[in-house]
């Protein structure tokens, strides 16, 4: 199915007047709801052999010794607390818990617990902790950096059976839901509200917002609404003695004591498990614009995003970038509903969209803005979605390039933020660092080196394609692109997290200061180190 | 001199249409910046003879016989590492350290350091934690819980002379300066370079950023631009064993580890000193309008914020409300540049600020707005700021209600959040109460009770004006204002913190689990208990 797009619109024919009747294109929000072919359950299922065991993969990792092997008496109580159907033990059944959808990480756990409630997780995180069982929380199971699945032997503490609303407030659009609750559901659940999730990712469909905490997911919607750190308003976690933290206010503002919640948003489960989140949602905006424009340089990018932060100001709602290796993928593999509209393929590729809350001044600013572009040379292409349909499929091509890269064989996927400026000078450099190296092009390691991202976040999503995954492959990017990261001031981890993939090289972006710090406060809540063992911080 | 506000806006007049050309109204944000009436230190010389020790109002307070007293080797080790004008002991220049602008509280120190770089801090916290030296740090002292002044004998660390900005991206926005930077300055230096600080507060002439973050300041802007913890990037933070946390990332995004640096935020100084700031600050809104209106009933205050949320969404900037007894008190105490300009007096108050990016659309958004509550009967009066001068005139009203309060002899200021529609019960409850305990109206210990605040947020502050401040008048209020926010689900310090004033009522808002962990977090960080002690959390 071709998409249409009112040819008037095309930039490149710079003759052809931009008048208003031209720009009756908005739609809401809640079409985008619809999307969700870059959810990741669509690949966990692909043909690609068995997954490598992590603890072989990365043979420096031992099980700790300290931590009980489960036995029949653990299981036995467990039984007293959970439902039949809240405990899973066939060899089958575990195989989706101890893998992710990247089939990089592969862990041995015996047993998923689901339990039901917190005073559930309460009783299981108690007796897990008095008899040093260890534990691996895991929600969608969407990580990309190995968080949500077991090394060794640890437990699954799974939270999809708790995924309940358990209040939402129309004044002030505060949402309080299980952890277990899926993106995309709370997202619909608000839009029939009025209200929009504050954050929204490609694995919307499948990711737990307990996980989005956990993590400190940023998303498609943090320029606009900022960090999970400013929109979630309580959390109620359960520590891994047990101790439940009922910390599920409501209020914006509440300046009494330590702001405990924050410490858990982005631990990756290593503190305990969050069991209940409070977040506040924006109201859902009324008008949708969609543009996609294609760039010849990086500077054009540079400058279309200082121009929309003038010009666009409060009605920008993303700012989103690729490349042309992006966009040659997404068209190889046939990515769902992701279709390129532009006549010609284009080095560099924006996508923005507006929201706000009259149509016709958000047509109006964006008309400015898109012909302010065109008078100045900094786009060369550039269509605007007409409709909702329109606006998904636009936004197909930027969620479909993880699927495109995972299709193309093994991918090494870096999430790294630094200053706008120097954004992509990682992807050139690193192909660069490559060929120099003899790894880079046909017949080689590595096929492809492939940017995109959030620009207005300084967040760029740095994927390399190779044959397969291998030691070597590794070794010849690491810790190279952590060095050049650390060099340009940028963080190892934007907005994944550290896994077990990072853990390690954590001293490219903390001082020991600040790591010391964090390995205190780890033992002072687990003293057993129980929380998701082997990930997250340094080893020693 | 008389504030002039064209006529035909004036909503009392139904039958006039609100044309657009009547609407030329904008001026830039920029003006506001000039608005400091409110500031704290024009109240800190008021006559009211000398203000009670703290010591001697709390007589449960005693001081920590484990810490040291001062000596002539203490004075003489400061004097290795700071300059001559950075130690104070003249006993006339410690007073306005050792007492607060509300006059509530006063202490005895006998020594007020003030650092000229993160290195002196260290330097003085490491002597002071191997010494066993108690330490209050203290900003601007613009607050209003007893935070930032000493109650015994503690050292003032004054951060006053720590003041630059270290640097500026004007690309994203990232500041980063000294914590004894003023907020009022900063906000000057980034509108010069089109930006803006994120929070704005009636102390901003006054506070240091440093103490903004270090209290969680909320303030006038938070409904635009959230909380410090979605926006501040990055702390320099010394640790009280002198460790220096060099943590002043200018990164949107950045999940390496525990994100440590929200502790500190809101901690008041209690787990360290709060050297540097790096904060996001948004782009300066081209175009600001600000209209006062006139209504009878809170219900009413409701309809129109529910509206303003609706209609105004994306630019809306401030929706602050006030009552009839805050205006009566200001226009009896003549606060400066504070005129009423509606024709008669209101039960309640509302000023709604607007800023965007586009004057035109703003104008027609605000003018379809207050168009709908005329006909809707929601506002009974009402003005609109024609330009710069008379938006500075409407602020000046909203801002010197504090001023106003503390000219009226004693007030007792209540800071507390909850849900909006129960937000004004909060003010009639208490007015009832006194009344019905014969402590209210003339010639009674309390005068008047005074509600005005933060609609956006749900937070309200209550005031209750006294003749005097008198042990028997806090018994009488409190814990019947704790219990009554408790019972309301609300929050007993929604921004001023807890301080000295508030931390043994923290249950009322938080669990025993939270307040345990909170404790063992400030063992763990101050073993020695030197920093700012004697408040923030409950003696026992």
């Amino acid at each position: 199915m071709a998409i249409r797009f009112r040819s008037s619109f095309r930039l490149l024919s710079r003759h052809a007047s931009l008048r208003a009747q031209t720009l009756n294109r908005t739609a809401t929000l809640g079409a985008r709801a619809c999307i969700s072919t870059s959810s990741p359950t669509h690949f966990a299922v692909a043909p690609h052999g068995e997954i490598e065991f992590t603890a072989d993969k990365f043979p420096h990792m031992k099980r700790n010794s300290a931590f009980k092997k489960l036995s029949d008496e653990d299981i036995a109580y467990f039984r007293t607390i959970l439902a039949p159907s809240g405990i899973t033990q066939d060899k089958e059944d575990l195989q989706v818990f101890n893998s992710d959808w990247l089939r990089k990480y592969r862990g041995q756990s015996k047993l998923v617990l689901k339990p039901a409630s917190t005073e559930q997780v309460s009783k299981i995180l108690r007796y897990c902790h008095d008899n040093k069982l260890a534990v691996v929380p895991q929600g969608g199971n969407t990580g990309l950096v190995g968080g949500g699945v077991p090394v060794f032997d640890e437990i699954v503490v799974s939270m999809a059976n708790m995924n309940s609303v358990r209040s939402f407030d129309k004044v002030s659009g505060a949402l309080v839901c299980d952890a277990g609750s899926i993106l995309e559901v709370l997202d619909k659940y608000l839009e029939e509200r009025g209200y929009i999730m504050p954050l929204d990712l490609g694995a919307k469909g499948s990711c737990h917002i307990g996980g989005n905490v956990s993590t400190n997911a940023g998303g498609l919607r943090l320029l606009r609404y900022g960090s999970l750190h400013g929109t979630v308003l309580g959390l109620e976690v359960v520590l891994p003695d047990g101790t439940i933290l009922d910390n599920l206010s409501t209020l914006r503002k509440d300046n009494t004591g330590y702001d405990l919640k924050q410490l858990f948003i982005g631990s990756e489960g290593t503190l305990g498990i969050v069991t209940g989140v409070s977040i506040l949602a924006p109201k859902r905006s009324k008008a949708i614009n969609v543009a996609l424009l294609g760039l010849n340089t990086f500077d054009q990018v540079q400058s279309a995003f200082k121009r929309s932060k003038d010009e666009l100001c409060e009605i920008l709602s993303a700012f989103e970038f690729w490349d042309q290796a992006a966009i040659k993928l997404v068209k190889e593999h046939l990515v769902a509903g992701a279709n390129d509209p532009l006549e010609s393929e284009h080095r560099f590729y924006v996508l923005i969209e507006t929201s706000g809350s009259n149509k016709e001044h958000d047509d109006e600013k964006l008309n400015q803005y898109l012909e302010g572009l065109l008078t100045d040379d900094v786009v060369q292409d550039g269509v605007v979605a007409q409709d909702a349909t329109q606006i998904q499929k636009l936004w197909a091509i930027r969620e479909g390039i993880p699927e495109a890269c995972s299709k193309a064989g093994a991918v090494y996927k870096y999430d790294i933020s630094m200053p706008v400026p120097v954004l992509y000078q990682a992807v050139e450099d690193m192909q660069d660092y490559l060929t120099k190296n003899g790894a880079f092009g046909e017949g080689k390691l590595f096929s492809s080196v492939i940017g995109y991202g959030h620009v207005g976040d300084g967040n760029l999503h740095l994927n390399v394609a190779a044959s397969d995954y291998s030691p070597e492959a590794v070794d010849l990017m690491e810790p190279y692109v952590f060095e050049w990261t650390a060099k340009h001031a940028g963080s190892i981890s934007a907005e994944h997290g550290l896994g077990v993939s990072k853990n390690n090289h954590l001293h490219y972006s903390k001082s020991p200061s600040m790591i010391h710090l964090m390995k205190r406060f780890k033992s002072l809540i687990d003293p057993q180190g129980i929380m998701n063992p082997y990930k997250y911080l340094p080893d020693n």
